[in-house]
């Protein structure tokens, strides 16, 4: 059965709804819910933060009576299972919806179209797959962690005109501009995880927390240092602050005593980490999205390793000269067939920098 | 006096006839002129080509009788001396025109406010100044020419985004797409010669001709390559064709006899051409606008020298990785503060890849 242009308009409304927990549904996905008695929107709510309750229960409380005989619109399929909060799925038979139109399916294994069939063994009406290429775009981290069992890979990159990422002495501050510096505060804000690089530590000592310019609510990002030795744990700004941090260590590195961080080791091979493997414990500890926020030695070996799923590079109006250090180290390209190929899905000015956002051509 | 919205809306409209002669006037300026009688135009020109009449010739031939006591909008200052034509001040005078307003006084040695001075001597109210910055921008190569005695110079370049400009082997075709090298052919156009060297030749034996996809009318630009020991001077694509070629070689090279192409030397110091006579002898022979289409080498050496005026880059989204060869050879940054800063004049997308316009801080 085609959907309506009231369809559209409601499940375009309850994406808009559910973006406003970019920020804080971490790791839960966003979801936006529309209560509607025909044209009229009757209740509205989404997901907030994780052990809060879901998108389907504010709208519901907001709707009252009125969602008996309601469509309940919802960016994502309603639980049924009990979490931290009872399955919404109860929650809309309880309220008499009779007609329930979702994004798509939730791919959570624990739901994965029991919601559905929960809504449809009652009696109620339900519908899926409107909008649905949104409601992927909007959960691409959280549906990569559940499809994929790694997360969507940011790399995140300021370089000059001329493909720089730094000099030759490791500086790489203040390439691209002040309002470039701001924006990427915002792409930090969405990602479950920052991952950097002993390397970065030592040269920059970046911080990696998020500071927005308001008060806007947002979960601290896991900070993320990649640091086979340990050789940078006693020290540096990665370790203030109120977010967490975690150093990623080769299996044969000895943690130091009364370290104030959490400790993981992953395989290394040849002096290397295995890339896929410190992707698989990050999504084991729930991370959606990973911002990789390191040099041309990381970054490039998760680009070689076809690990990266989009590239968000300011390009600073600058000439470093060929002296200075490349966007990636160790892509092996001899022939223009090697050559990688992204499509640009985004250009905009940025200050006085443009922002390209980057997909390999064989990403989703 | 303060110009009406009358003014403004005519000496657009002037600026507008006056853009259509960008593939054509050369070496001459272009130029456009609107005859009006208050609000209502009762006559239009433009310059075509050099040789042909000026604007206000069009201009007064289309208004005829009604030219008599209008205003004659130009976006140039009118001539005063005769050249191939004779002097558009005498043809205003003759045709009763009660005011002139000019964009922008004409540099060129000849008029130089000669041609207001004959005017207002005829009783002409004349003024200037209105929308000169747009007026300026359009003939920003005749300008170029005529105040600092050398073509303004364009450098041309097709990079992956990580700032490569072909590969280790040599081999740069194919990295930007199909629609940017169309859109290339329109750049070229507007350029009074495209210069390249004999590595360039050499490597990719480009023909340097102006391929448009309909039949717009356009003058040939020169073909110039930079070829110091003449090298590459007995064949090529470079030498095919209607336009005409010019190897500009070392002092001492020996120029084969009975070549079909123009020679000119110029001096040469530890093995590097002296840029600034290339640039003199251009603006010499008339080149308003220098298109540079080389390899890395020689466009690093024109930005060394500081003599680019702007950088027309197609950013291709590829990788090429570091073996690859860089935008520009022979910058020598080693601080931050060396970094050679620039301004993003315009950026948009050309098919796939993003075309940015840049121009060096230090430039007009």
């Amino acid at each position: 059965m085609p959907f309506t242009a009231t369809d559209h308009a409601m499940m375009a409304r309850a994406l808009r709804l559910a973006e406003r927990g970019l920020y804080t549904t971490r790791p839960n996905p966003m979801v936006g819910c529309v209560m509607a008695q025909g044209e009229q929107i009757v209740g509205e709510g989404w997901h907030q933060r994780a052990g809060e309750p879901h998108a389907e229960v504010f709208a519901l409380q907001a709707a009252g009576d009125r969602a008996r005989g309601a469509t309940a619109y919802v960016s994502l399929e309603p639980c049924a299972h009990t979490g931290r909060t009872a399955p919404c799925a109860d929650a809309l038979i309880a309220a008499g919806v009779a007609r329930v139109v979702a994004a798509m399916r939730d791919p959570f294994p624990q739901v994965d179209g029991a919601g559905f069939d929960k809504l449809r063994a009652a009696g109620i009406a339900v519908e899926s797959g409107l909008m649905e290429a949104q409601a992927r775009a909007l959960n691409r981290g959280f549906i990569s962690r559940v499809e994929r069992g790694r997360p969507w890979l940011r790399v995140k990159l300021a370089t000059s005109l001329d493909g720089r990422s730094a000099l030759a002495n490791g500086e790489s501050k203040w390439i691209s501009g002040e309002a470039s510096r701001l924006d990427v505060q915002h792409w930090r804000a969405r990602a479950g995880a920052i991952v950097t690089g002993a390397g970065t530590v030592l040269a920059d000592d970046p911080s990696l927390t998020v500071r927005l310019e308001d008060d806007t609510p947002f979960v601290p990002p896991l900070r993320v240092v990649l640091d086979p030795g340990l050789a940078t744990v006693a020290r540096g700004r990665v370790r203030e602050g109120d977010a967490p941090t975690l150093y990623i260590h080769a299996p044969d590195a000895k943690p130091p005593r009364g370290i104030n961080a959490q400790l993981a080791s992953v395989p290394v091979r040849e002096g290397r980490f295995d890339l896929q493997a410190v992707l698989r414990l990050l999504a084991e500890r729930d991370v959606n999205e990973i911002q990789l926020e390191a040099g041309a030695t990381l970054a490039g070996a998760f680009v070689s390793a076809g690990l990266v799923d989009e590239v968000l590079l300011y390009v600073a109006p600058v000439l470093l000269g060929e002296r200075a250090r490349p966007m990636f180290d160790g892509l092996a390209i001899d022939t223009m067939a090697q050559k990688l190929k992204m499509t640009i899905v985004e250009s905009r000015y940025i200050g006085q920098d443009v922002r390209l956002l980057l997909r390999p051509e064989s990403a989703g």
